[in-house]
């Protein structure tokens, strides 16, 4: 639970007590290599901080995964179009390693805005983050080139290459995995 | 002003001082119809409450534009992707009628985080608001049929059919403006 008590304290300043009470408000959850922190059709009812392992975040379009986002470690994870309105989720957001996670539940996260001081200044912070991550995600997921889209994973992930598997890279790019060598020839030749 | 300090309230507790001070923090800022408040490239410096009139935000791919949201009265209009990281738009926020807005600087905006007690929480549920707002219109606008997009339009803008023109209709519907009426057909003998 350090790794979430440091990332807290580097965005506000926590007392003691208030420390102690966020290790109550957080609980432990751990997912197998393959499962699903949030399904498609389920409302998502936690927010996750992700201590160890990999999620990546996928739309089901006709049958074909479109990977738009990965999270790794020291990263919070969810989906807050289901989470806040309480609305069935449309987005999967799956362990590809297993995992270590603190959850927070929407009431308890109620909780801690009012029991925190600083709680809401948090919130505030982190849903910006969240938000900016997002749009950049979808926005490219819906324009980008995979020449582009490759550049940017390994620029934002550069790390993850070595820990995901082909099929999902090519997920994210948009293309079949057979295509990602010819990709990385296109961009390795353009330098 | 009072619609904005009537909407705050709507939302969180103000004192009388915390009142004056809002009137401060936000400027009135006039829009004629066809202005930009804001135009791709420009980096995003306030984010403004629209007391009258009614915008649309679009992108322009490849020369074509994609509306892909409406703002009118009592809204919150800005674009955070440019405004929180102070990075050129590529999204544009125009009146289409002629527009009454008050805006608030990012500096004034953390003034206003600091100084209202409850700034915190109003900005927190705000941007909560915008986001799901943004994220439903950005996957509407790539996955949606033009038919569901129309059928949108009329539930979350009942009055703007009468107030903007057809162009912009088809443009976020995405179809051409001769295609409108026969997608009206369509959705009425459905029913």
């Amino acid at each position: 639970m350090e790794e979430l008590i440091l990332f807290i304290q580097s965005i506000i300043d926590l007392d003691s007590e208030e420390t102690y009470s966020i290790q109550k408000l957080f609980k432990p959850k751990s997912l197998k290599k393959g499962d699903f922190f949030l399904a498609e059709g389920q409302v998502s009812k936690h927010i996750g901080f992700l201590v160890k392992g990999v999620m990546r975040y996928y739309i089901n379009h006709d049958g074909e995964d479109k990977t738009y986002e990965f999270a790794q470690e020291n990263e919070f994870i969810g989906n807050y179009e289901s989470f806040l309105p309480k609305a069935p989720s449309v987005k999967n957001i799956q362990a590809l390693e297993d995992s270590e996670i603190f959850q927070i539940s929407y009431e308890d996260l109620q909780l801690f805005y009012r029991s925190v001081r600083q709680g809401e200044r948090f919130g505030r912070i982190v849903i910006e983050a969240v938000f900016i991550k997002t749009l950049k995600g979808l926005s490219s997921l819906y324009t980008g080139t995979p020449e582009l889209r490759y550049e940017e994973f390994i620029k934002k992930h550069p790390d993850l290459q070595q820990r995901i598997s082909q099929y999902h890279i090519a997920s994210y790019v948009g293309v079949k995995p057979q295509s990602l060598s010819r990709i990385r020839k296109r961009i390795f030749n353009q330098k």
